[in-house]
């Protein structure tokens, strides 16, 4: 039986939000719809007649000034800006989808843990369990200029928020006994006030006495996603991460990335299978290949390689208007820029590659591999980066929204299904159940959030 | 002509929020509907049937423990505890209605400017114009011990609100132009990056630089309501409210507050028109005065008055445990209790309150008007309100819900419009529309918020 793979849409609420220049193309939607509840909600419809485990939101909380020195090209090319708050779409979105998940990002730098707790528990409760959370440390400096907190070096941002998830599995997992609220009238007791427990949590970055403002919802913890690449970032991501957002040029390097998380997970207690590892990837699909070619072509005459540069200026603090748009890219002397080299010598080794193409390459899904082909073809590229990547399934980005979902579900999806790649119906209900099976609502017994479950009856403090 | 009158409706995501012990009574739904979108939506399409301006939700940042210094007695009868976040069901709430306003408090003390500004542009867009704020301060001491920021003394937490609100009607009023989005094809502009300006804000208690991460929303600036009392709480009022909640006992003392606080509002350049006062109360309805008084009987039985004193000490700070259930309120020498004894002594001066009588009265509705009789009766006494009062309309709380609500739809809302106090369509479509009129979707020329407007093209920056 071929291995069942997973699958996320991502998105944001902002503007073609990873393909710049998109919102000109006839098709795409995202320019007015991104702040329009009928657009997501179909979205949401389609993705879940499509099986996928979630539909994710990617968020922002500044503007991209690198390129150039100034926020100008981000403004002028809606670089994720303009970008509205995706979390209170969600339990609009579980109104009109039974099984779909959601997830989003939220930054351990701008928002107190006991706030993030309440806000999570309630879209879990509202959801009937469908929400997880990408764990974000942030780190755009445009953020503290706007008053939202200090942005402390990588590695003590990642000590910070170690202690900060300490805080919220306390809220989550500790602070009610799951039997707490009895609803006793005779007696007069709706909550056993012995079962509801300060958390107390006294620790080097917060001071947190609880208890937990929000009763335990289905799924207690929301399912944690990662997408730690760096060193520390991958040791936080091996720790807590149920599911992993990565992003490679190719299947090798690709393995070699899941081994090394894999075995990290295994230094740490957990059994690796509880941690899904989704790569990044935005398939241009049609009937026939010829269809996907023109469809191509079709988003290329849109693509605005300026914005694109705006938008990896902003994610690598590295100014390509330095270059010249001839400059070859292996040339240019920086620390960023080297990694910049290597990683597009991953793509195509024997290229050498210029500013400009780097800007072309970008504006199509930024960093994301773009397979362009007939749907079997597609199929046939998703179960290479299982096979050979190592994968356990995908992080689809569109192009054009909401267009690109709707052809990915209308015609990967069965050929998926016919390989008995991909479920035909859901089996449970919550969000952690799609990853992990029917019956699986509540963290593994395996990760570190389960070790500040407290044992009924025992009251500790 | 009769005066048209305002209604909205009060509550909050937790278990029958001000009439502790009715989880028992068999017709409240709140105690497990309070976390289930069902519910909530039940309720948005009742209130909009009835032509509510609003649905509010209150919100609380951590549990009572005034009440004999513990937090037990609030955790036994559910004093607000659980509560979930309500900023999240709104948009939800918003796909099940047309034209309904939400509006719900929100804390500066607890939230950083450019966040909440991102929040409520996101509520303002999602909802086609449809939010309102309740701007608070924030009280409670526990909230500090779950790490969520200094409690100021009163008057300096008001200083440091006045400048939170510069900051945010900067954000939704001048950083973006109206115009900015052009959607200029053929030059590669989506947004004109000469109109979209930062606020460069530099004050006492923040630095903001903006831009605005959202574009211009229907209303921009929320409609911001307002429950100041205070002496600097009523500046505050006079100055930023366009709907205030109030709670009087009787129509003497709350006549001299409106006529207090519209002058107010006159001395600060407003129209006193701009500012709506809404009076909280409780109506307990049937179609018999008979039929009323078994339902209010009903509503005793299970009243529960430890938990309306557990409330009672949360918002005061006065822990009545301290006092035998029959001892007379007068006689108790504390500041706290004189005050408590002078809104007593106007509910009725001509009994000697004793504690228990105290827990009783507060365990209904807590200190808002009981109106108890047939819907003939019940118009009336709005009637009175209006008349003699001065209000401008009403907030109404539910006993027990959502059947109090239902019931004042089919039983009061009909005699409103038959006496010409209420809408029997709406008009506009937004939230601030239905407060002063179709056409006025932004703040009034005579709010302070709308001093901040750029004037188009001429760029201060």
């Amino acid at each position: 039986m071929a291995k069942k793979i997973h699958l996320n849409a991502f998105t944001q609420c902002s503007i073609c939000p990873q393909s710049k220049g998109q919102w000109k193309h006839p098709l795409d939607r995202s320019s007015t719809g991104y702040r329009d509840l009928d657009y997501w909600a179909e979205m949401a419809r389609t993705l879940e007649r499509g099986r996928f485990d979630a539909l994710f939101f990617a968020d922002i909380h500044g503007t991209y000034d690198a390129y150039r020195g100034t926020r100008e090209a981000a403004v002028r090319h809606a670089v994720q800006f303009p970008c509205n708050d995706p979390t209170v779409i969600i339990p609009a979105l579980s109104m009109v989808t039974r099984h779909l998940g959601f997830a989003t990002t939220y930054s351990t730098t701008y928002h107190p843990p006991y706030q993030t707790a309440k806000l999570f528990s309630t879209l879990d409760h509202l959801s009937g369990g469908r929400v997880g959370w990408n764990v974000v440390t942030s780190y755009l400096p445009d953020a503290e200029k706007n008053g939202l907190g200090e942005v402390l070096p990588h590695d003590e941002r990642y000590d910070r928020a170690d202690e900060y998830m300490e805080v919220v599995y306390k809220l989550w997992e500790q602070s009610w006994e799951e039997d707490a609220i009895i609803r006793d009238a005779k007696r007069d007791i709706h909550t056993d006030p012995a079962k509801v427990h300060e958390i107390r949590h006294q620790g080097k970055y917060f001071d947190v006495l609880g208890p937990h403002l929000c009763e335990p919802s289905p799924q207690r913890s929301p399912v944690i996603y990662q997408a730690g690449l760096s060193g520390r970032g991958m040791q936080f991501a091996a720790t807590h991460g149920e599911a992993l957002f990565v992003v490679f040029p190719n299947t090798t390097v690709c393995r070699a990335y899941c081994d090394r998380i894999r075995q990290l997970a295994v230094e740490k207690g957990r059994d690796p299978k509880h941690l899904k590892i989704l790569i990044g990837i935005a398939p241009v699909v049609g009937m026939t290949d010829a269809e996907a070619r023109l469809k191509h072509e079709e988003m290329m005459k849109y693509a605005s390689a300026e914005g694109a540069l705006a938008l990896f200026g902003g994610w690598t603090g590295i100014d390509l208007s330095k270059y010249g748009p001839e400059d070859t890219i292996g040339h240019v002397k920086s620390e960023g820029m080297q990694f910049l080299a290597q990683y597009f010598s991953s793509v195509d080794a024997t290229r050498q590659w210029t500013v400009r193409e780097v800007g072309e390459f970008l504006s199509i899904a930024s960093v994301v591999p773009v397979p362009v082909g007939n749907y079997r073809r597609i199929t046939d590229e998703l179960e290479r980066w299982v096979v050979e990547g190592g994968v356990d399934g995908f992080n689809l980005l569109a192009v054009d929204a909401p267009g690109d979902f709707t052809a990915f579900v209308d015609l990967v999806v069965p050929e998926l299904q016919r390989r008995g790649m991909l479920r035909t119906e859901y089996e449970g209900s919550t969000l952690r159940e799609h990853y992990f099976g029917e019956g699986q609502r509540r963290l593994a017994a395996d990760h570190p959030g389960s070790g500040y479950k407290r044992i009924s009856g025992v009251a500790t403090n």
